[in-house]
């Protein structure tokens, strides 16, 4: 597994671009983002569990049916959620991308992101979308992952080389994600491209599979967004034998998608909204995974210790209550917490009891950009790793005005 | 009901006090109360869910069995949690507080609130308690609400006055929470006096019934404290005939209670670390009242929208994203949502739609410092009542180095 450059671009017979269509009034932020792939790909997607979600989810999955597909469109500055029309104005713009890139409109993944109650407009996005399409092109992920940002800071992208029968692949991904980061089945919006050859069901029991370790680890602020979307576009351009079952090949697609996915989270995490550091909190011996998984989420899920890892306060107190009502089954009198960071590790807490530590290095390593809360629970066998990020003053700021 | 003054002091027959003993080094703030009952009374408590929780709840508990107690004690400043030796500090308290006032340890009830995970040193304790107990008297509930404060910036205090059998009653209740407030089954700490005679029983039925509708849909920031607990002492003083049964003395019984545990909520809510507003989420048209629960919690719940009322943004959206990751069952196509202050309503969705409002009524009615955010699901019967404030730069603040 090699890391490599082109983001949703690096593999082969896939091309993107994003530009500013006018969905945004603000003429430098790209709004638009296209994503074309060369052949009809398989194609899975995970959706948000939230039960008020976007017009794009329900034309997405309606599209997916068949588990294949050929382009991802993607709007932002409005989410076209929780208002009339909202079905047919996704329907419209699928039409319209067909158009332009000549296949059927039942073959376009859509999505969008954004203010959440009003209506989105097509006009804008249809008059784009033939330069939108003129200009696709192999070294298009970049525009793409700018045209799909809300209150990100940072482009998001990601690509990785790997084998399957001795045939080179890569797969490469772009997301956004910034606020409203709590997903429960996906996160929101997140394209995958590659050139393996991998049939649609095994596609989908893949991205199923990783989602429950990665994208549905991670949150910002414990809102789970209604258009979180997660999607994986698979085209056969690399020319290795298609994957069926679970076999050799299986596992080693497995892998490259999970580099893809571990990363994406760590950067939709560190970028969350008003963030200053990413979170990790990584649980071991658990009674079972799920005990595991819930103790790591609630802990990054804690305002409480959100705002002492903004101020680099060692409140470890606050990573025990947070497992404590994490609904895990958890001995408390077993529990060893630890912070570790660049600057070294800082034990805290031994057999559910406060160990004496030095206040001085704990800020040192509390004031990394990076911080890893190790949790043993000394319990069992499984283990478990949430991201999140800490809690500042631009969350409150960025959030208490979003709309203006 | 009419409301009255003295707080834990307006029963019949009991006494506060509350001092600086030195568990705290500012000397300026008190940090032991005492709340004692001239007569051996029924007694009940609800306690915080979370598997880690506080010594001083094993050793209340444990007293508690009997449905009998004279007293309270509580600390505040470090809540004995996760400390080696809680247990035999919690007990030794109680002892101490047992001599001075003249009555068993285990008609003690004991709590704590602050640091978790530094141990209690009971030593300024005992050496405070005769002056403690010197110092009870009639007028004392003020001083016992500043001892039991930690981040809190009011006293809160309540007493109601009501009637049954002809015989005068009172019920009072002092409480303190601001930070780590999301109940669950309790809240923080809530200690209510009453002169009115009620069987252990029914006194426990009352309580339990109760803290569904009211300490449990509080929440300041989604932590489920380790120490919660509301506690009621009722020494029947009033003369009453007691209450054993549900009959229509219970009635009015519980609607005194109701009305000491929601203005406790309201204050408590409204007092959330950094809060510069009262939120209170009214649900209607639900299918079922857990249907009703879970979404009126989840709105106050959410950061994006306690964010959004910090900063007077009619952000709505968030409002039916929070309904529909909720967990109850809502048709997102029924439901209405409008914004009520002082300063008027606001209707801002129908049917699950946005509907166009006047942006500067809007920041007017969310510029007050109490906004009920009214959402009718009709779909249904059942209706619900939840508390919260907003995400403000001060509960960052507050919470970035609580320890120091």
């Amino acid at each position: 597994m090699k890391l490599t450059e082109g983001g949703v671009c690096a593999a082969k017979g896939f091309t993107a671009n994003g530009i500013h269509c006018g969905v945004r009034p603000n003429k430098t932020k790209k709004d638009l983002a296209l994503i074309v792939s060369e052949r009809l790909a398989s194609a899975a997607a995970v959706y948000t569990t939230n039960k008020v979600f976007g017009a794009p989810i329900t034309v997405t999955k309606k599209h997916l049916e068949n588990g294949r597909a050929k382009a991802c469109v993607c709007n932002s500055g409005i989410a076209n959620t929780c208002c009339s029309g909202g079905v047919e104005t996704a329907e419209r713009i699928c039409e319209a991308a067909a158009k332009v890139i000549g296949c059927g409109a039942d073959d376009i993944i859509i999505a969008s992101t954004g203010v959440i109650g009003q209506p989105l407009d097509p006009a804008p996005i249809e008059k784009g979308l033939p330069a939108l399409a003129a200009g696709l092109n192999a070294n298009g992920s970049d525009d793409a992952a700018a045209g799909i940002m809300t209150t990100d800071t940072v482009k998001k992208e990601i690509a990785v080389e790997f084998e399957l029968g001795g045939k080179t692949c890569r797969m490469g991904g772009i997301a956004k994600g910034s606020g409203m980061i709590h997903p429960d089945m996906a996160t929101m919006l997140v394209f995958i491209t590659c050139d393996a050859a991998i049939s649609p069901e095994m596609l989908k029991k893949a991205l199923s599979a990783d989602v429950k370790n990665t994208f549905n680890m991670i949150s910002v602020d414990g809102d789970t967004s209604t258009n979180d979307m997660v999607t994986v576009l698979c085209n056969g351009c690399a020319g290795n034998a298609e994957i069926t079952g679970e076999n050799g090949d299986y596992e080693v697609f497995m892998k490259a998608l999970n580099t893809v996915t571990v990363h994406l989270c760590r950067m939709i995490a560190a970028d969350g909204e008003g963030a200053t550091k990413l979170l990790e909190c990584k649980v071991s011996g658990a009674k079972t995974g799920d005990d595991a998984k819930k103790v790591a989420k609630s802990v990054v899920c804690s305002s409480l210790l959100k705002a002492a890892m903004f101020g680099a306060d060692a409140n470890w107190g606050r990573v025990l209550c947070a497992a404590g009502y994490s609904g895990a089954d958890i001995d408390v009198n077993k529990i060893d917490v630890s912070f570790v960071s660049e600057a070294g590790e800082v034990a805290v807490c031994k057999n559910g009891c406060g160990i004496g530590f030095s206040e001085e290095h704990a800020k040192k390593v509390l004031s990394e950009k990076e911080i890893d809360i190790v949790i043993a629970l000394n319990d069992g066998e499984c283990d478990s790793t949430a991201w999140g990020c800490d809690l500042t003053y631009d969350y409150v700021k960025i959030n208490g005005d979003y709309r203006t």
